[in-house]
This record gives structure tokens, C-alpha cells and sequence, in this order.
């Protein structure tokens, strides 16, 4: 919580603080309310700054959340190193499982790849947009990399299809499983259409499985992914 | 195009005609300018009427993008069967390929599938997502029918999984596939950075061919799907 009243920020460490104190308000209020509902001037009366004051440190709003969004990226891949850099080679399982909670214990991320691509990369400049480009690709990279080393069978590249496919599919997928208040209500209410909604882990776990067991699949076909 | 002046609708055939000048000048301006760009005002301006009048016909902007996208699912469904209802049994990579065109032949479609439970979903009346929501799972459910009788080994649960994995990932994809100016430069100049856009048909038609692999292969490891 950073409901303070700052005065002028003038010595580096003192700009640098309220930096994290702004990104620090949009992530509590997108948690709260979602990306989408989180404006420039509520995240300026969270930290208890105008938002002339905000914009002399972020361009836009969207540039805030795309600073959260390459933060998202790097503690998701640091998550992934601690669960998968002492893990035996060979079980796709385990990695899809490992990718599906990196994504679902995630869901201020999940929000925020949803908007990326359709939201916060259009509203910001070319070097904002450069450095959150090089990050997120260098996660993604990263975490192609893990893949590999548990399942050396696939390629590098098959790899990073892999987490590429299932960090979109994160995105989208944690949306239809957050409905608003209406949806919520009316899959609450009607049985037949509660078959559109999602629940988020199962069905990344799931969809994990099958993109591996199908890339193995055309990479190897008689491979250790053979059930018995 | 739909620039004329009209007076006040008043017969029944008037009304319908105008609700469906609205339709069509929103779907205009989406496909020039993106789903995202569209306000109430543009598409009330495009008609020629005021914003108040348009009122009358739609609840808010959204339910009007939500009218086109359950008219694309519409016609898409059309389409798929016009592709399917006479393909020969066992075909995975024809499947794949008919989908991931049925897609990528409509930019409009892809769109508003990223727009819908992001945005659309979350500003109509029960009514309208109700509405909506009978419509697309109706279609993705036949859709899965289709591909289940090309492809008999799988069951309906899983094709209508293949039918709603790929549907989402069109949304995320093709707004990956059509970025803003911006970052289209940074691609053009940066190759590194170009790494992370997508060439949407083939990246859906592949994604399909995985997905078909991997559901094959956990339901039947010794079927048609091996090469060879």
C-alpha cells in the first residue's frame, strides 16, 4: 500500500522509489480490479501524486504495464529455473505441469499477455517497446532452453514454439476463466453454457501435454512418450 | 458503405435496415482501422445518425462488435462445412489446414476473438451475452462434430478441445500478426526483435497439425497419425 503523500522526488534514490511506488500501485490495483479497468489518474490517487507528476516518469499508461509485464516475464523464468534446473531428464509430464502452475500462480501475468500484444505495445514508444520485446524474448528463450534439457529430443526451436503457444494460450485462456460479473452470473445459472468457461490449471496442464505429446509425436514417434 | 443521411426508422423493415447500416459501418471500420480503434461515435458518424439514435438499436459499443462476432462464427461454421461435409475419413492434416485457413481468412473474426472476453463479454446486458454465448459454443461445438467424422478416433470432448484451443489462439495470434506501426518498424529494423512476430496461417496451420498429433497419440499410439 503506498497511499502517501509524496513531495518532489529530487535525489536519484528518492525518483527510483517512487518508480517502484508506482509500479507498485498498478500491480495492487490490477490484482484488485483487473488490467483493463486500472486508468493513468487511479494508479496517480493510489501513490498520491498528480498525474502530470506520473507522467515524468512513465510515458503512458500502458507503459506501466509493460514495465510490470517483462517484470512478470523475469520472476516466471527465475520460478522455472528453481523448478526445473535439478529435474531428470525425459518426463513431459513434469514440465507440462511445472509450465501450467508457472502460468496459473501467475494471473496478474496472465492478465497482462493478454493485453500486451492487443493493448500496451500500441500505446507506447519505439524504446519502451524495444526493451520489453528484448526481455520477453529472452525469457521465452530461457525457458525454451529448460525444455530442452528435459526433453532433449525436440529441437531449440520446438521448444520455444512450445512456450510461446502456451504463454498466449495463458493469456487468453485466464480471461474466459475470469468472467465479469455478468458472465459469472450466467454460467452460475445455466449449466449448458458453464461448458464455455475454463478452469485455468487443468486446462493448461492439459493443453501442455498434448503440444508435447504431439511435437514428440512428429519428432520421434517411437520415443519414451509411448504410455506403458 | 453506408454514408447516407437516414431520417428517423419507423417501419419494421426501416428498423432492421439501420440496425444492419450499423453493423456494416462498424464492420468497416473495424477491418480498416482494428476492433480497438472503434469508438460508438466513429461507427454513429459513419451511418450519419447521433450517437443517441444508434442507442436505440444497440445497448453499448461492445454489444454491436459482439453482434459481428456471432455472425462470424456463423459464417465460419458455414464455411467449415462447405470444406468438410464431403472429406474423406482419417485426414489430420487436412483438418489442420481447413481450420487454420478458417481463420486466417478472416482477419475481422480473429480480431473480435481477442476482444470478446477481454472486452466484449464485459460491457452487455445478461440478454446479449446470453445470446451471444448459445451462438459460439454452438458453432465450436459443430465445428468438433465435423472434425470428429473426419477424424473418428477422437472423441467429441477432445475435438471440441482442438476446436476451442485453436479458436483462442487465432485471437492471440493474429494480434501478434498485425502489430501497430510502431513495432512493425522495430521488427522491419531489428531482426533479433522479428524473431517474435508470427506469419499467422502457417503458425495456426502447424499449431493444429500439434494439437491433432498429440490428441491422437494419447488416445490411440499406434494409429494412422505415424509417418511412414
Amino acid at each position: 500500500m503506498t497511499t502517501e503523500i509524496f513531495q518532489r522526488a529530487r535525489r536519484p534514490e528518492q525518483k527510483l522509489q517512487r518508480q517502484d511506488a508506482i509500479l507498485g500501485a498498478a500491480r495492487d490495483l490490477a490484482l484488485r480490479d483487473g488490467v483493463r479497468n486500472v486508468s493513468l489518474a487511479d494508479i496517480a490517487a493510489r501513490v498520491g501524486i498528480h498525474k502530470s507528476a506520473l507522467l515524468r516518469y512513465f510515458e503512458t499508461r500502458e507503459q506501466i504495464f509493460l514495465e510490470l509485464t517483462a517484470e512478470a516475464w523475469r520472476d516466471w523464468a527465475r520460478d522455472l529455473h528453481a523448478r526445473l534446473d535439478a529435474a531428470a531428464p525425459g518426463s513431459a509430464p513434469l514440465v507440462a505441469d511445472v509450465f501450467a502452475r508457472s502460468f496459473s500462480d501467475r494471473p496478474l501475468m496472465c492478465d497482462l499477455i493478454a493485453h500486451t500484444p492487443l493493448n500496451l505495445e500500441r500505446n507506447v514508444s519505439p524504446d519502451a517497446v524495444r526493451r520489453y520485446k528484448r526481455t520477453s524474448l529472452g525469457m521465452v528463450n530461457e525457458a525454451a532452453a529448460l525444455v530442452q534439457r528435459v526433453l532433449p529430443e525436440l529441437t531449440l526451436a520446438e521448444c520455444t514454439e512450445f512456450v510461446a503457444t502456451l504463454a498466449s494460450l495463458a493469456g487468453s485462456l485466464w480471461q474466459i476463466a475470469n468472467p465479469g460479473p455478468v458472465l459469472a452470473e450466467l454460467y452460475a445459472s445455466d449449466p449448458a453454457l458453464a461448458q464455455a468457461c475454463v478452469d485455468l490449471m487443468p486446462r493448461l496442464r492439459r493443453t501442455a501435454e498434448i503440444l508435447l505429446a504431439g511435437l514428440i509425436t512428429s519428432r520421434n514417434p517411437r520415443s519414451a512418450w509411448e504410455p506403458g
